[in-house]
């Protein structure tokens, strides 16, 4: 699984960053999860497809999250996109969304955006995973996304299967594919020789927030967790009461969450380096990181 | 008078090009012509302050000219301006850009952008310069823009102001502003020491559009001349057909209109180089080049 950042900034783009917008390839599909304004310039500068865009995940309508969407859209049907695409948003907010993508005088002609409201808790599957919403503490309608892998089969021994009477080669993948064969010494199933199932990769998108118990619960237990971290601790005060978390803040949800590894955006402005925000938050959860614009990190699963 | 091709790409962004915006420096003004997707970032990349913006021209609402439009003002209303902005758009068109004004949950609240509707023909005067609309060639309501510098003042004669008995020093300064001062041998005029007034710069953005008449009455005895050759001349017809020029047609316009020199923009997302739009409009008008995305060119007036 890839992780691109393409925006990484908080509010309003600045030299170094651009507004809010992570891009997840999981197999063939591409996951996005906010759309600030230059979001399909930065995939085309990544090494992902826009045109490979599945699903589109909006934590909420401040401009420096979803003002990318039109755009995007309107390049996918300018390339003639055919496949439908996904767009989840929070709950009450459809019509901000399906305003924004029929705005001037563009016709969405070509393909289907369908537009989903996901409440507090409530979840949709897709092919190979499922994304669940989180209700988070900012202004106005915002949820934060958790993204869980089905769970995987079981690992597979090639041993037992040779002891079976199973020969190497297409049988092998018949088992792993969930097939009964026939080995020399009779049928083989694949609980015969599969472990048992494992349980699938998980990441959580949470953004904009100030502090909440939601974010901590949402994010439990998951491999990796991407959340905003908008102020440095000196800040913490000012940003919280306009519903954002300073990096101390925001490390004590990852360490709280359990998960393995903290990537913090929606950095503000008036930061040019990664430091102090990225120092703070190694001091409570040091596998924490600030990534830049464009970075692409490939996460190695346990 | 300084040019700022923030974007010069057309109809969708690549890699090499940002969709179209053009930024003016005219005195302390700032002046933009269309507001495409990542404008306010380009913005912070150029030499000028996108506070100083005082003025938008959208020439139409297909969305590679204004979806930069929201994030700009939002940005501009985080940075606490109380400036108003005017934004000129074509008539019928302005409701498209209140709706995007106020588009998701934001609300223009700390400053007022004042949407006026341009018909053809129709002129709107600035301190100092006026901005007259010209109908193109476009499947949807779509303008160009002339701008023309006020009158100047006409040339003033140092060596006259002195054998009228003025000092070099202040009362140059007071006779240049139009006022008249006591010389040594009685009172001076400014009219006794300055030439005619002299006709003020001009220059015209033309995009999009097909063959029309209007361009090139627009932009006759301009200085400069931007304006769109999505196409090379391979692909005139095709072009054509959507409302579009190819180099040739372009440089035509330059010609037949006489002015001094034109930029070639809004240049398709086909093209990885100036070439060929570039040598093909030179091959018509030998004073014609495609700029680069950020470039900057003050240009030197006769």
């Amino acid at each position: 699984m890839r992780f691109v950042f393409l925006g990484t900034g908080g509010s309003a783009p600045s030299r170094e960053r651009m507004t809010q917008a992570l891009a997840v390839r999981y197999r063939g599909d591409v996951i996005l999860f906010d759309c600030g304004e230059g979001t399909q310039r930065q995939l085309m500068l990544s090494s992902l497809s826009f045109m490979a865009v599945k699903t589109i995940c909006i934590t909420h309508f401040h401009g420096d999250h979803f003002l990318g969407l039109a755009g995007l859209v309107q390049t996918m049907q300018f390339n003639d996109r055919k496949d439908p695409l996904d767009i989840l948003v929070p709950k009450g907010t459809k019509g901000y969304a399906e305003t924004f993508l029929e705005i001037g005088n563009f016709k969405l002609r070509k393909f289907e955006a369908r537009v989903h409201e996901l409440a507090d808790g409530e979840r949709r599957a897709f092919d190979g995973y499922t994304i669940t919403a989180a209700e988070l503490a900012h202004p106005v309608p915002t949820i934060g996304f958790r993204f869980d892998e089905d769970s995987r089969a079981g690992r597979f021994d090639p041993v037992r299967a040779k002891a079976l009477g199973v020969p190497e080669g297409p049988l092998f993948s018949r088992l792993q594919d969930g097939h009964p064969v026939d080995g020399s010494q009779g049928p083989v199933r694949p609980e015969d020789v599969m472990g048992p199932p494992r349980a699938g990769h998980s990441f959580c998108y949470l953004t904009d927030t100030g502090p909440t118990p939601r974010a901590a619960e949402i994010s439990r237990g998951a491999d990796v967790l991407v959340m905003e971290a908008t102020a440095d601790d000196a800040l913490t005060e000012y940003a919280n009461k306009y519903g954002h978390l300073a990096a101390s803040q925001t490390a004590g949800v990852a360490k709280d969450a359990g998960v393995r590894e903290l990537f913090l955006v929606h950095i503000s402005s008036r930061y040019k380096e990664n430091d102090p925000i990225e120092s703070q938050a190694r001091a409570v959860f040091p596998n924490a990181r600030v990534p830049k614009d464009l970075q692409e990190v490939d996460v190695p699963w346990g």
